[in-house]
Formats: C-alpha cells, sequence, structure tokens
C-alpha cells in the first residue's frame, strides 16, 4: 500500500497530545479526521514522536499508510483546508512502502524554550517556561556537555514507559541565550527516553541558578537513578524541531 | 486624589476590546477588578487607547485616579499576581493629579503584522493577518507617504464612532518585509480616527499586492470617503506599542 511521509506543526497547548484516546482532542485524532474527510478512508499512522500534552511540533513526521490516489501537493491543501487552525501540514511526500516514521528516524532535535524575566511572558506564554531566578547560560552549556555522547540515560527517565535499553545517544546539546531573556536549549540525540528533555532541562536550570554545582550533572547521570536529577520541566517550553531520516 | 500613569500590555484575543461592558470580559474590567483587590477600592480609569476586541496591546498606558497609599514597585508586583495569564503591567509611576491618559498623549504608535505566506501562519496566528497574495513591501512603503503630514482622513474612519474633526497629523508610516514572510506597517501619529490603522493597512495590502495603482491611495484620501477606501484589516494583526505625553 502507498505510505506518505508527512511533515506536520502544531501548537500543543489544546491538545492532549499526539496519540488518539476517545474523548480527548488529540493531534493523531484530528489528523486522522482530516484525511478520512479528503480520501474517505481510514489509514494506519505513525508518529516519529508520540509528543506529549501540551507539547509542540515545527516539525513532526507522520507516516500514513493510503490507498488514495491524491497527488501530495494537493493533499497538503486539501489536509490545511480541513484542519483546525492549530495544526499546519507543511510537507506531503510519497515514501517506500513500509516506511514507519518512528523506526526509521535516525535521530531527533528538540528545542526547549526558557523565559528569564522577572515579569511573566505575555504573547510567549504558551511557548516557554518562565524562570524568574537569573540563569547563567555559559554555566547551562558548559555543564551540558557530558551529556554529548552514548551514555545510560535511566536519571533522566519518568517512570510510566520504561524501555528496554536505557542507553541512548546524543549528538549535541547547545544552549544559547538570545537578546530578548530567552535562553534555547536545544538537545539531538538518535533517540529519547520519557521525558528526557524536559528531565535534563529542568536539572540544566537548577546548574544555571547556581543551586548545584557544575558537575553535578555527569554525577546525577552516573547515578541512573531520576530521584538524583533536577524536576520536569513543564511540557509548554518544549518543541519537536525535526527528525531525521 | 494620587493618580497612577500605568503601562500594560495585553494578548487582545481572548477580550471584548478595553472597555468594561456588563457580561463581557474585557480589558479595563479585569484590570479594575485587580485594582479593586489590591487596594480595597474603586478607581476612576482612563486609557490612551480604547483598543478594540482581539487587537493587543504591548504599551498600552491607563490613568488611575485612586487613593492608595501602596508604593509604585508594589502594585507593580501585586497587580501581576492578580491579573489573568494574558495582561501584564510593564510599570506603574506616580503622577500629576488630573492626568488623562487620552487627553494628555500627544501620540501614540501601531504596529500592523501581516504574515505573507503560501502557508498559513501558525503559532503567531492570533498576532497576525495572513494574507497569501504575493504582496510588494516597497510599493507600500512608496505609497504610503502620501499620508504623512497633516490631512483629512475622513476615508479612513468607520462609522459608528464618528469625531467632530476627523483631520489628524501622521508622523510616519514604515513598512518593512522581515525575513520570515512578515511584513510590519508602524503608523505613528498625534491621533487616530476609529479604525483608522486598519483600514490604512487594508488599502495598502491592495496596492501591495497590485490590484490598485500607486497613486490610489492619495486620490482615496482626497475623496473624504469611506466608501473609496480599502477594507478594513482584521484586529489580531494590530498591537498599541507606545503611547508618547
Amino acid at each position: 500500500m502507498p505510505t506518505f511521509k508527512i511533515t506536520l506543526a502544531y501548537d500543543g497547548t489544546d491538545f492532549s497530545g499526539w496519540q488518539a484516546q476517545p474523548g480527548r482532542r488529540t493531534v493523531q485524532g484530528s489528523l486522522q479526521s482530516a484525511w478520512q474527510q479528503i480520501t474517505g478512508s481510514e489509514s494506519r499512522m505513525t508518529a516519529a514522536s508520540r509528543t506529549d500534552a501540551g507539547v509542540h511540533a515545527e516539525g513532526q513526521v507522520v507516516g500514513i499508510e493510503s490507498t488514495t490516489h491524491l497527488a501530495s501537493n494537493v493533499l497538503v491543501r486539501a489536509l490545511n483546508a480541513n484542519l483546525p487552525a492549530d495544526m499546519v501540514v507543511c510537507e506531503v511526500e510519497e515514501s517506500p512502502a513500509g516506511f514507519h516514521a518512528a523506526h526509521d528516524a535516525r535521530g531527533k532535535r528538540y528545542r526547549y524554550r526558557v523565559r528569564n524575566s522577572r515579569v511573566r511572558p505575555l504573547f510567549e506564554r504558551k511557548y516557554v517556561w518562565h524562570v524568574p531566578r537569573i540563569l547563567d547560560a555559559e554555566r547551562m552549556l558548559e555543564s551540558a556537555q557530558c551529556l554529548v555522547g552514548t551514555h545510560d540515560f535511566a536519571s533522566f527517565q519518568s517512570a510510566g514507559s520504561p524501555r528496554e535499553s536505557t542507553v541512548r545517544t546524543i549528538h549535541a546539546v547547545e544552549v544559547q541565550a538570545l537578546g530578548n531573556d530567552q535562553i534555547t536549549i536545544d538537545v539531538e540525540g538518535d533517540g529519547f527516553l520519557y521525558n528526557m528533555v524536559r528531565i535534563i532541562v529542568g536539572s540544566l536550570v537548577e546548574v544555571g541558578a547556581g543551586t548545584r554545582e557544575l558537575e553535578w550533572l555527569a554525577d546525577a547521570m552516573t547515578a541512573r537513578d531520576r530521584r538524583v536529577a533536577g524536576k520536569t520541566a513543564p511540557p509548554e517550553g518544549l518543541c519537536l524541531v525535526r527528525v531525521f531520516y
């Protein structure tokens, strides 16, 4: 059956996350109902990342098996005309049969946005985590480099969705202080455990605020114990930026 | 009675505009109820601009007559703790008795944001007007210069709130094309008629799209007839940036 690779952006604020659940407004549910409206047929969908409630995406990738004969450019326009205002399809490509958005992904890049200001954010309040304590972004960047490489990230995994192996490879962690009191934390890796980016960010903020030593993060990783790492940062600051194949 | 000058930002999306109305969620109503909660007393308020439903503000100015003895910095913190998430007080200053936010204003600056892209905007969808037709920002800038100076702007006034005189002075109109498919239109003047910026923007977009000649805007102004000018641009792209005293 033909498989389509769909690149999708969404504002996660008003969704109960990616995964379809009865009685909840989800990204998958909304995409499936638009797809059915256009093609008249059911579809099987896989997503690169099953983002949580409140988490955003600029480049989520979805694989859809469907018998539709509609061309990719027609699908883009038809989907965007039928999707709600908080979802946008960026691209539709035909892909080899059997394409699986999660299994075939070689890596993902997430961005976490922190607003580091005394006054709470207004227009960006649904897309940043407001941290009023003064943060040292350079200290966060330096501390974060211990995460780069192949490590056991068991300390940075929430209970509830355990994976067989907790070993992952992080390609890069970048921390940038922008002019407008914004600090962005970009994490790129071959795969992520449940809540991994949010726990890394929650831990880095403790280092940046000076309540933890520079070396603490490496010790927390070595402990392989969730209780040792920092708090889970809230979902609204997180965005799935890109998936690599 | 002491008068306070309050600089206020708000996301206009979920407000029925500035002006208090029974049974409606308004900016003035929300500010008055927070003020009463903090100071325990009623207050008389004036605003520099009675923004419409859906219009935003980065620098609205409000004058409040009140008998409170609370210091300005205490008021900032207390107000922000009591206001909803879509309103933020930026500054509170004590001002001379009799300060009137509207009558004392020497000028105002509005910014209008247009997203000029084929695909509809996602994260900024409540803060921009989406125009898919390709716009020539330089043509808009050139055409807009006829508005600068002291003119009768009767063509750019919506019915419903007529002023005694329709003569106003526009100090500057700036049109800028930014990299991310965004065109911003900044208008600064000593005062504005009802919907004036939105009608100017609606007209400029027709010039930018090429459906009107470059000289048409000057002719439309000379006509002193609302029916000759362009459509009123939607409220969500408009933001009151600053008020001058």
